[in-house]
């Protein structure tokens, strides 16, 4: 990539700011986590395995801070730091399970030096982040097998690099095709409110050298049944144990239009991503933004004061519409209750082999 | 209305310039038929009923300017201003049908005096604008009785007062049922990339004291699952013998979501709509509009430069999820081929009886 989505530098968390992406390619240095917290909260930071990685070393920003502290202190202030990031986003489950990850060792930490158990969780939130750059080249290696020699491929919001520790899972796929020569063309719709798809996904192929075009979300049925599309893959933040997957707003009615022209619809995630502890879609948290992400646009405002607004973040895509899920293990196939059980670890925390 | 969507005035067509709605109401005096082409192509007016009454009233003004030529140079004149006027927006049928309906007085004029033929089109002109106000109502009446006294009414885009020469058509059925007293609550998706749902339904709706939820068109499928919607209704800018709809571009995938979940999808529009001369929407042009609609907010650019844009401004719903069109002469159903073949008038041109 020719960029850093996320990295550990000089003491702080050095995240490429998406607000301000396609137009200035600006880095952020962040020194605490309530500046964490906010630039997860306002999306400098974005994508459920991304949101994970920042959260781990946020974990471990928090652990630095504290490294003068007397222990008990410091473990209260990190497990205090813990909570302030959990609060940021409701959906995307990579940000749960990092932070479980993290507060484990924190729990688990009998000794008596803070600089040392700062040194544990630096070390633990790297490996979360080399982790998810390993999960990424598998599920991009496995996903190209189902890529035609020449494809035309839809994806939504942004489930590439910008997202990830690695080349992304959605994006992974079109990297990895396009690494065994394969011809890809790939077509994305803009992403209403906050245009992922328009400012995110749109820069990142083109640095990537990977063709593509740019729709409004409403334009991509016509796509589909014009027969321009050849499979649908995107991104998940949330995959409960029966498939349902939660997913950017929009993904739903894209599946549902799939259905109806035949188009294979999948979805690429990391075993990260799975929630085990939930049954069906149903039960995910679905995040509901400001309506001002709606009522106006790079502060142009586009519609009277009065009316009201509602902004979900998210949508859940039911398990029938979806022909496959790519793993870093393999591609999930129906049932995946069935399927996700075989190869999905319960407790998600070891995802290498 | 509390607003003049078109209107002749000082022998000029004063139009509302509904790109700049909801910020500012701005009127505009239109003196050449050129102007108006431009005001046309670049949705000052907009809406296929309102663009018919445009263009009748453009070949008024052509006449108009053409009064003191000898009638021959006159007819001319206002031959090539409705060829001019033929080529701003290919898909609304009403544009056509308005032109062809004054075109016919023009040729079939045997007097010399320009003036007169001026006065002859004026008048035409007057009435198509009289009549569609009528048809509105009509739509109205007849839809109204559709609505429940309690409803949540999802529409589309903007087919209200801005769009005809009345009270609209899809948002016509609304006032309609509002006048009856009834409950109503509409949501309405922001119309991507231009956002007259955004910037004009909920304008005028807010200016008629109806409440309006507004969300990103790609939010309309969650409002649709949570069964929060009793029923669909959008216009229409051509509607084929079979009943294939073309309207906004977004319509279809409503459609498509509607029926999965079991939502009632109406279409509301006048007789003056219907194109009997094509067998079904695959014959109707779709207009495909500027790429910077979708690459730039406002003039803030909001993509790389260097990718494609696809950008459709409608879409053709296949009569089959259509429930019923709403016409000023009843509730069209099922089969649609054989009621529009019964109800709607082949050459269109008497819309009163």
């Amino acid at each position: 990539m020719r960029f850093n989505t996320i990295e550990w530098k000089n003491n702080s968390i050095r995240i490429l700011d998406q607000r301000e992406l396609p137009l200035k390619e600006i880095y952020l240095e962040i020194r605490t986590v309530k500046k964490l917290a906010n630039s997860i909260k306002r999306l400098s930071i974005r994508g459920a395995p991304a949101i994970g990685i920042a959260a781990g070393y946020g974990v471990a920003l928090s652990s630095f801070n504290s490294k003068s502290l007397e222990i008990k202190k410091a473990k209260i202030r990190i497990l205090n730091d813990i909570e302030i990031l959990r609060k940021t986003r409701p959906t995307a489950v990579n940000l749960f399970w990092a932070l479980e990850r993290m507060k484990e060792i924190v729990d688990e930490y009998k000794g008596r030096e803070a600089k040392r158990l700062h040194h544990i969780l630096f070390k633990e939130a790297k490996k979360i982040h080399k982790e998810d750059k390993e999960l990424c080249r598998r599920i991009g290696k496995n996903g190209a097998q189902l890529i035609p020699s020449k494809a035309n491929i839809m994806t939504h919001c942004n489930a590439g690099a910008l997202a990830t520790g690695g080349w992304g899972t959605a994006l992974g796929v079109i990297y990895a095709a396009k690494k065994m020569r394969k011809t890809i063309h790939v077509y994305i719709g803009e992403t209403r409110p906050l245009l992922q798809g328009a400012r995110l996904t749109t820069w990142e192929l083109w640095k990537n050298d990977v063709p593509v075009t740019l729709v409004v979300d409403s334009a991509r049925a016509t796509l589909l049944k014009e027969g321009r599309i050849d499979l649908i893959i995107v991104g998940a933040d949330r995959i409960a144990s029966n498939g349902d997957v939660a997913n950017k707003i929009g993904t739903y009615p894209l599946a549902l239009i799939a259905k109806r022209h035949r188009v294979d619809f999948y979805v690429a995630a990391p075993s990260t991503t799975f929630d085990l502890s939930i049954k069906s879609g149903a039960e995910i948290p679905i995040e509901e933004r400001d309506e001002e992400e709606v009522k106006s646009f790079s502060r142009i405002i586009t519609t009277p004061d009065s009316i009201n607004v509602f902004n979900p973040a998210f949508d859940v895509t039911p398990n029938e519409l979806i022909t496959g899920i790519i793993t870093e293990k393999g591609v999930l196939r129906k049932p995946f209750k069935k399927s996700i059980k075989r190869y999905i670890n319960p407790n998600n925390v070891k995802t290498t082999e």
